[in-house]
């Protein structure tokens, strides 16, 4: 290196986006997600609180140890065990029987979201999205160029089936976005609703099961039989799992649908590590999944004690709820902060959102709600 | 359930992909990706022959059982220890002082790509590569939907540096690709031919650099300071680092570069185990690294002695070889999987490509080459 090191690395950095040839449609956004920010009780992000029992952690460990071995050969590429094992998970828990030819896996359900719009969407296409929901689906759709068709929900957040339906066959989207339960305000559609969306729509319907453990409702994959031109469930082992951190989704579809994921999927997307650990965890899910007997039973507990205190709780089959009313929602967001509670601001009018935690989290949760602006 | 088991999964199987509303490009096609086949000698895919050390296995099941015991969280979105660390590497391989600001990091250089092609190609935009050469570059090109603009090398594989440079004057891409060492040919791309593709092109220059470990040539790093708007260096850990398995690519470029693609990104894309394992796997590059060595002395030992078997073997900069010459390069292909030797037919004339392996592959492969018919 003969050039002066600060110098060059000031050249490096001098350039602004304003000088690079982004394109035009990303020009003045701002990334994606929520503030990360290290504060002692986090209910922002509609993750499990409980860690993982020790002998899942165990069993994580000595199965990275295993393929860690091979690590310089690349994974299977079809990731064809680590299917096999949610599709047998999938099976248990609904009795629909699935295997591995009807399930996708994918880093996140966010990138199996994307390989389904880059498989059916993309530029010349639509998607629609019955709103607020989760604000990935018009994200993603506009990362593949898929027109974006937002769809208000009724004013107390529910889906009106018939509407929904009559819109559907109006604008003939190529594929529809349902979420059940839905993100951020929690209530799940009913499979009659969800067959009345099916009947109408002529493309691909995606229900977005993400919190599908913690409701009570059946879930869609009871309908693959009736519908296996056009359903696709998408799951993800974020949430009930208490796998965020693993970062695996997956999905329940006819195998075509597989098929046509694979046409544009990255290959060797799922690494060795990836498929050993989400295998390793799918092993405990007995004990993990225990747990969302009692988030199940703290939602309902902070939903009365928000009711007990005047707010107005959004009913939730979900490990969050949305709740209101705020005159300045950015106010109250900041006066939790400041109590030492990251929630949410989603931004719909009046409201927050709280994810569910620990028993004392959520004390402290309802304790910060007794002081906050309303 | 009271449905029939098995009638219920013959409906959900009995779909067909043209029934499916699969978008237009893509009716017809094959998923990429070489045969993962069990065969004894596997020289099909570049890796890096030779297991990862014991204490780096020992390493990264370490760290995983670390960050395991936080799975239930999101990982850090930004990835900034882990940049940090490729930075560190970065800057004491090529003695370029770069930091976290400069580098990008994705499951795979391929992820590396598609969030480059999102950000900076798609629709209305093009992309100009040499070819041939890494064939995902077209691929996830048309995944973004951005015009793929090929552009031949000389009949010997080499880039004639002016030719090119006025090919990309003419054409104006908004971004072009450089793959140096070239996959699957071999050679490399002097600075100063890069200087000259770099001066030409109006928008981006990926230089992609997978190989570069295996290569004498300085690297295109060195070019940063003097092209801060238009260059971006991508590099993976699958080939020299023998981290194949782990998927992670990353790249080096003006920070403006990294803001861009955060715009794309799908949040948290990087999994807590892929940050861990990596960061484990970045702290015995002493170790891994000395693999390198060995192999371009191999390379060069396979290179001598399949030009005494009569063929001919493209100058390699990198840890494979393309040679000739075949009549039937399928033919060839068979032939050497029936020895036992798996190695790859890329598609181009009278060619295939063999990866290094350790002495005794090659020893396989030299002796398989003996009785392949030309």
């Amino acid at each position: 290196m003969s050039a002066d090191d600060s110098n060059e690395i000031d050249e490096i950095m001098s350039v602004t986006l304003d000088q690079l040839p982004l394109r035009e449609d990303l020009r003045g956004r701002s990334p994606y997600g929520a503030p990360q920010l290290d504060v002692p009780v986090r209910l922002n992000t509609n993750e499990n609180p409980f860690p993982p029992p020790a002998e899942l952690v165990d069993d994580v460990a000595s199965a990275v140890r295993e393929v860690a071995r091979n690590l310089n050969r690349y994974p299977d590429r079809d990731a064809i065990a680590l299917r096999r094992d949610l599709a047998a998970y999938l099976t248990s828990a609904t009795g629909v029987p699935l295997t591995e030819r009807h399930v996708w896996a994918a880093n996140g359900s966010n990138e199996i979201l994307q390989q389904l719009l880059q498989a059916f969407g993309g530029p010349g296409r639509s998607a629609l999205g019955f709103e607020p929901s989760y604000s990935m689906h018009p994200i993603i759709s506009a990362g593949t160029r898929t027109e974006w068709v937002p769809t208000p929900r009724r004013d107390d957040f529910t889906l009106d089936a018939e509407r929904a339906a009559a819109v559907v066959a109006d604008r003939a989207p190529d594929i529809v976005f349902v979420t059940s339960p839905n993100n951020p305000t929690g209530g799940s559609v009913p499979l009659e609703d969800l067959e009345a969306i099916l009947r109408a729509a002529p493309g691909l319907v995606v229900v977005d099961e993400a919190y599908a453990e913690f409701s009570s409702r059946p879930s869609a994959v009871h309908l693959l039989a009736k519908f296996p031109a056009k359903l696709v469930v998408s799951r993800t082992m974020s949430k009930a799992f208490a796998f965020a951190g693993g970062r695996l989704g997956y999905l329940a579809a006819a195998p075509a649908v597989v098929d046509a994921l694979q046409l544009v999927r990255l290959p060797y997307h799922l690494s060795s590590l990836t498929q050993a650990a989400a295998r390793a965890a799918l092993r405990h899910a007995d004990a993990t999944l225990r747990s969302v007997a009692t988030l199940a039973a703290e939602r309902d507990r902070v939903a009365e004690g928000l009711r007990q205190l005047g707010f107005e709780p959004v009913p939730s089959d979900a490990n969050f709820i949305l709740f209101g009313r705020f005159a300045d929602p950015t106010a109250a967001w900041k006066s939790y902060l400041d109590s030492g509670v990251l929630i949410r601001d989603i931004g719909i009018a009046g409201h927050l959102r709280v994810s569910i935690g620990t028993p004392d989290e959520n004390d402290a949760f309802l304790q910060a709600s007794k002081e906050v602006p309303r």
